[in-house]
């Protein structure tokens, strides 16, 4: 089966699916997570998208839930229409569970926007023989708020004065005046919120007065050369005597090339961002503070420090206004660090009274489960079997990888961007593993079954090929494949599946047992992160990767650790609600645990519960 | 008349004198500030001295004073014994006018020793899987005590917890932690305080669990290359585009090379200096935090800061502890700095009831006169003249100047170091002055008068020289000199004597009139400064510098500035005393004032007052 290109408005975004895939799925592998309160129900018609090339045909729920000239005019329901030939795609804001979306949980109006950094415009009266002033003084009563002054801001005061005829804007941040500039500067106010993951780096230009994204970049962490995971660049840090500055170089210049890049596209000066918020896991965050991580490494896991940072950007070397603030999220525990917090923050999951549940997949799994009450984390190194790591043809979501796999009377799969495959990234081994367990092909226990043993069609049998390690399931004929290497889903790697799944469902239900909850307590699952993007509930349901919970209770939340980091830099009270999350969030560390491994012997298992 | 030599010990500070020199006289040239509470008048006692070697007879106010043991042991009271021969006298500390006194003004006991420095040695308990705790945690919970730590401290917590197996000393700062220790290091904790002037840097050497002094340093200001008084070195910074830099870089060395000296007389460690306090005129403090102090130079002569600076010492190139702070004291206008408020700090003016004036005579001279209520302040540019600027043979007070005049029959003079003269420094003209007054060669005008009209001995009047310029009178003969050239006493000298006399009486009668006192209202004079402490008060007071006010009233304080420093150091409560003080003081601007020019031609005249 060909895969169809679909093209997403506002921004271009293209991807190609298979025919038959969601407006949903398909904008959802394209980054752009649709609100969908329903969970794909097709019941509450938030899910409006407009086609503007393409013909795609409205079911039969879309003529209930929308007239008939939102119909004929192109509007569809993003869970409802399938992509069936080439498309343009028009995603309104309103549709979107964007960071905007996001935004609106901690941050309801713009009223609430109230960012760390402020400004104010002043006209002072020059002081005279008779009432002589000091120049600091002048301002301090201008503003009429106690303040701290920086020196460099104190020794340029003089000249700035003379020069801007008294006329002045002073940037406050934090209980700082940072920088006097030379008459009304108000209107130019910004931020940038980083979300320093493993392996991506996402930054996130933000305009401080409206809070309006202005620009979003998104880069490989360069530390990879290091290191895959966190273990591996902790390691080097000890193997390596300039390991800790070699990974701290890597990332404050990545960080202020996409600091530039930003700034550039936006059309603004780098001088007038005032403020960047990092987010990041524990290890990341203390690189980024030139921090040792390698308490990290050994038990008991310890971090150096656990509470926000509040330091001046040029001490990281970060390039922007030269008094600036970096504000570097608190974290919980060694392995439950900043982003975690930041996806707390943004689902507010800390301020209901139902009990939610966290699903965080990067390179590391963070699970948390709790209310407004009580808040309990924990981390399973089950990420890197997700992100391709120790799968035999794994390999990340990136160009070549298969990211969807359907099993009807043959093989069906897309490849990320429209290529021969390369290999089988996370989603498509969940698709794969979940499709194999539907037709029969791997049995409860995760065994690959023998060809006799499989009771199905031709064509799926011959794809069992039968190995002294097992039995092997054959996705991708050579010729087909990018290597011209057939493409296997290995028994070993189902294996690995069933390893990375149990350790998050048994994580879970830790974290259940702790609050004394059951599945059916849970009132909403979100699922962060780059990977729980791209996830498909339904399967990942049937490998038992998340709880059995109905589909409309699953909810995408995007980079939840991003949308944290903004939430931070517009309004000062979400700096003050990190440190209430850190400091409330109970860390439970699995590994501690004597009822961990029953747990994990009992979601070893692929027994479908739903 | 020739002089004698003395010594004093504990110090072995020697210098010559007039015979008939009183050894309080004595021990103040050689910077001994003796306790003297009634004035010199041998009523109280409290100025006992012992003389080691050398012979001086006790008075008959002495042998009704002191007891025939102490006596015949060589006990003396130092306002009345007369040296004659040369002695060795021992001043105990108790006799001492010195730093430890004064700050017994501010610091009653060692109770009152509570340093914004402070250690706590801790042993921490290691955390462990079941309870991860984070490093900076461990310190927190267990010094039971909210701070800052600083980054630096952070980056090095997980080295130095391993290192000293979990037993460190925490050492904090204004909140702040600045260090962590291996092992106990409570018993090691200085500081610097410095008084910075425009010609003359003091810095002392501080143990700050004790108090005690442990070493003492006075250097010339390096930056007197780039001129001698506060108005060249501003203009410097605004001529020369590196000026400021210049200036900076001249201080913060010296001070560098100050604090080296300090430690190694005192066998300490650089890195155990945790604190730095700087008092100094405006324009040295502006500079000493590289801040321009241009605006001080012209009209309405401007601070650009006049709060304290609470800075990092690296940021100021300043080489102690690597996170230690400097602490920069308040200032109350541009020409009256963070020294007048140590000044009032150290003199305590501030907290009693009666009121007081403070002349701190320097290369500057800052007035203040208030109390508990109400504290107001002047500065008038009448220091040069008493540093021997403008004054036709006048120089500083260092070895070949003429410190001291006596005329009777004929002239008699004592010089600094007991060499051949070379010129004449402050206290040497206001003596002369005063004797010329006392015999009528300078009439009441501040006319010398012609060799017709003087009406004294021959001795006397062939010393007066008419010239077109008026008349002059020779001290010195060209063959005494050390140049072979006459050192005279010149019309011109007599007049800028006069002006310098009547800013500083003038702007005491100011002060006064704005606080509605007269002179009988005044309970104390504080003379402070290097020059102050070797002022001959009957002669201050028959030239009219300060009021006319019984002796016993006026006090030399020695250094203040120095003194309002330490007590910086040794109290946390001082420096927001320092604060209330430039807060309290009101400036009054003498030079804005229209009875300021009355007052001034009033104070020119001779009108002797007692």
């Amino acid at each position: 089966m060909s895969s169809i290109k679909a093209t997403f408005k506002p921004g271009n975004c293209s991807v190609y699916v298979l025919s038959g895939t969601s407006i949903l799925e398909a904008a959802g592998r394209a980054g752009i997570v649709i609100t969908s309160p329903c969970g794909g129900g097709g019941t509450c018609g938030k899910c409006r998208v407009k086609i503007l090339e393409g013909n795609i045909l409205a079911t039969s729920i879309e003529e209930k839930i929308l007239s008939k000239e939102d119909i004929s005019s192109g509007v569809r329901l993003a869970c409802q229409s399938k992509i069936t030939s080439a498309c343009i795609i028009d995603i309104p804001p309103t549709s979107r569970e964007s960071a905007q979306q996001i935004l609106t949980k901690g941050i309801q109006n713009k009223k609430e926007i109230k960012p760390s950094v402020w400004k104010k415009y002043i006209e002072l009266e020059k002081p005279t023989l008779a009432s002589p002033q000091a120049n600091l003084n002048l301002i301090r009563e201008a503003v009429k708020t106690s303040f701290h002054a920086d020196i460099y801001v104190i020794r340029s005061l003089s000249a700035i004065l003379d020069e801007a005829d008294y006329k002045v804007t002073c940037v406050f941040s934090d209980g700082e005046l940072i920088s006097v500039e030379k008459g009304d500067t108000t209107g130019t106010d910004y931020g940038v919120a980083f979300d320093i993951g493993t392996t991506t780096l996402v930054g996130t230009l933000l305009d401080l007065n409206t809070g309006e994204e202005l620009a979003l970049v998104s880069r490989t962490n360069p530390q990879i050369i290091y290191g895959d995971d966190v273990i591996s660049r902790i390691n080097f840090t000890i193997t390596d005597k300039d390991g800790l500055d070699k990974l701290f170089y890597k990332i404050s210049r990545e960080m202020n090339d996409m600091i530039s890049q930003l700034s550039k596209e936006a059309g603004i000066n780098i001088h007038n961002i005032y403020k960047v918020a990092i987010a990041g896991n524990s290890t990341m965050q203390h690189v980024c503070l030139r921090i040792t991580p390698k308490s990290l490494a050994k038990i008991p896991f310890n971090l150096v420090i656990r509470e926000p940072v509040e330091i001046k950007a040029k001490k990281l070397g970060i390039d922007i206004n030269s008094d600036a603030f970096v504000y570097v999220l608190p974290s919980i525990a060694g392995f439950v660090g900043g982003d975690t917090v930041a996806c707390i923050l943004a689902t507010q999951l800390h301020k209901k009274n139902d009990i939610k549940l966290i699903i965080d997949i990067g390179t590391n799994g963070e699970i948390v489960l709790g209310n407004n009450k009580r808040i309990i984390a924990a981390s399973t190194a089950a990420g890197p079997s997700f992100e391709g790591a120790r799968i035999s043809q794994g390999m990340r979501a990136t160009i070549g990888a298969i990211e969807k796999v359907i099993i009807n009377e043959d093989v069906e799969y897309n490849v990320i961007g429209n290529t021969a495959p390369f290999g089988i990234c996370g989603t498509g081994l969940i698709d794969g593993v979940a499709e194999l367990l539907k037709t029969g092909v791997i049995d409860e226990t995760g065994r690959i079954v023998s060809q006799s043993e499989y009771k199905g069609n031709e064509n799926i049998r011959r794809r069992i090929i039968e190995t002294e390690k097992g039995n092997d399931f054959l996705l991708v004929d050579g010729h087909a494949a990018r290597s011209k290497r057939p493409i296997f889903i290995s028994q070993k790697d189902v294996r690995e599946l069933q390893l990375a799944k149990a350790a998050i469902a048994a994580g879970i239900k830790i974290l259940q047992k702790e609050l004394n909850v059951t599945d059916k307590d849970i009132s909403e699952v979100y699922l962060a992160g780059a990977f729980g993007n791209f996830i498909r509930r339904t399967n990942a349901k049937r490998i038992g990767l998340i709880p059995n919970i109905s589909s409309e209770k699953i909810a995408f939340v995007g980079n939840a650790s991003s949308s944290g980091a903004k939430l931070v830099l517009l309004s000062c009270d979400m700096e003050k609600e990190t440190e209430d999350i850190s400091n409330q969030t109970h860390y439970i560390e699995l590994s501690a645990r004597s009822d961990f491994n029953e747990n994990f012997m009992n979601e070893m298992m692929f027994s479908e519960k739903k």
